[in-house]
């Protein structure tokens, strides 16, 4: 499992940072050791909405040489939307097996035209805004229509990655997992097309 | 409430995002806004347990001038809590009003002489390792005992950030973050001496 997170800058740190704690584990568990990650970005660094900079591992890479391609949100989502350049890489992406967002993260899937005829969620202030890129917007947590999942809010992000994590891992996996972190909870809200 | 978020080379990313999301919208409430955050290290960059490098706004500032000390955790800590540099550094803040910590940041609390005759918590993996600093280790998620309050494993960021935002804003305040970041659960396991 080669993944690519894709970032930007104006990014939300803890939509990325949830989902990258979690889905890094994968290498713990037998059927999806060796997984590798990078991240990936228009420039060599981002700085988040609120002034964190991380440096980037790889300056517009190919995306379609990953197995999943993972997208965050922030508030730097509503004008990227919009940029030609930045959607037409992500467009790059359309063959990969595993396109997952958290947040405003759909807004750029929803962009690059991954959600056409899907149904899809986003951080619960911005349904209106996921409308036009879906057939359906789902108020609920976490959506996968096919090879596509979405999540909604930022502190979605855990549970987004242990269900990923479930999915490729294996249910006994995501629970060891949420003894690993800490995380006492149920996950709430999974919606599967 | 200026606050430092002490970070270091082999930190978990998620120990500090889970709190930095949140503790940062003290901003939004009437009794803590204005509130002000650096991210403070002994080098310009830290690089966490998985190879993610992160730029620092203060190189080793003097820690007494803040208001709240966030320490988080990660396999650096191991080494981290025998470096006199680092410890000496950290001891700075023996005066701040409030100290917090989650995961094994709390050995560093600890090597400090923070937790001297108090009680604490950590990582449920690392409980012994907790032990020679503290007065007891209590087996749960979030322990706050008089200005020290500690966490558990990684994913208790996010509880531990609306555990201290509800005590800085209100208990109203903690309700609406949850609302802003998609969080339906309830928090489990705090104890307050």
């Amino acid at each position: 499992m080669k993944m690519a997170f894709v970032l930007f800058d104006g990014l939300t740190f803890l939509d990325f940072a949830g989902f990258y704690d979690v889905i890094n584990r994968l290498n713990f568990f037998e059927p999806t050791k060796g997984s590798t990650w990078e991240t990936c970005a228009m420039t060599d660094q981002v700085t988040d909405e609120s002034g964190l900079t991380l440096k980037v591992d790889r300056v517009k890479p190919d995306l379609g040489e990953y197995d999943l391609v993972f997208v965050p949100g922030g508030m730097g989502t509503r004008k990227l939307r919009f940029d030609e350049a930045f959607v037409g890489w992500l467009r790059q992406a359309e063959k990969v097996p595993l396109k997952v967002s958290v947040c405003t993260g759909s807004l750029l899937l929803g962009a690059a035209g991954f959600l056409t005829g899907k149904k899809a969620t986003t951080h619960p202030n911005v349904y209106d805004l996921l409308q036009p890129y879906v057939a359906e917007v789902v108020q609920t947590r976490i959506v996968k229509d096919g090879n596509v999942i979405t999540a909604g809010g930022v502190a979605t992000s855990i549970d987004l990655g242990i269900y990923v994590l479930g999915l490729l891992a294996g249910q006994e996996a995501a629970e060891n997992v949420k003894l690993q972190i800490d995380y006492p909870y149920v996950m709430q809200g999974v919606v599967e097309q």
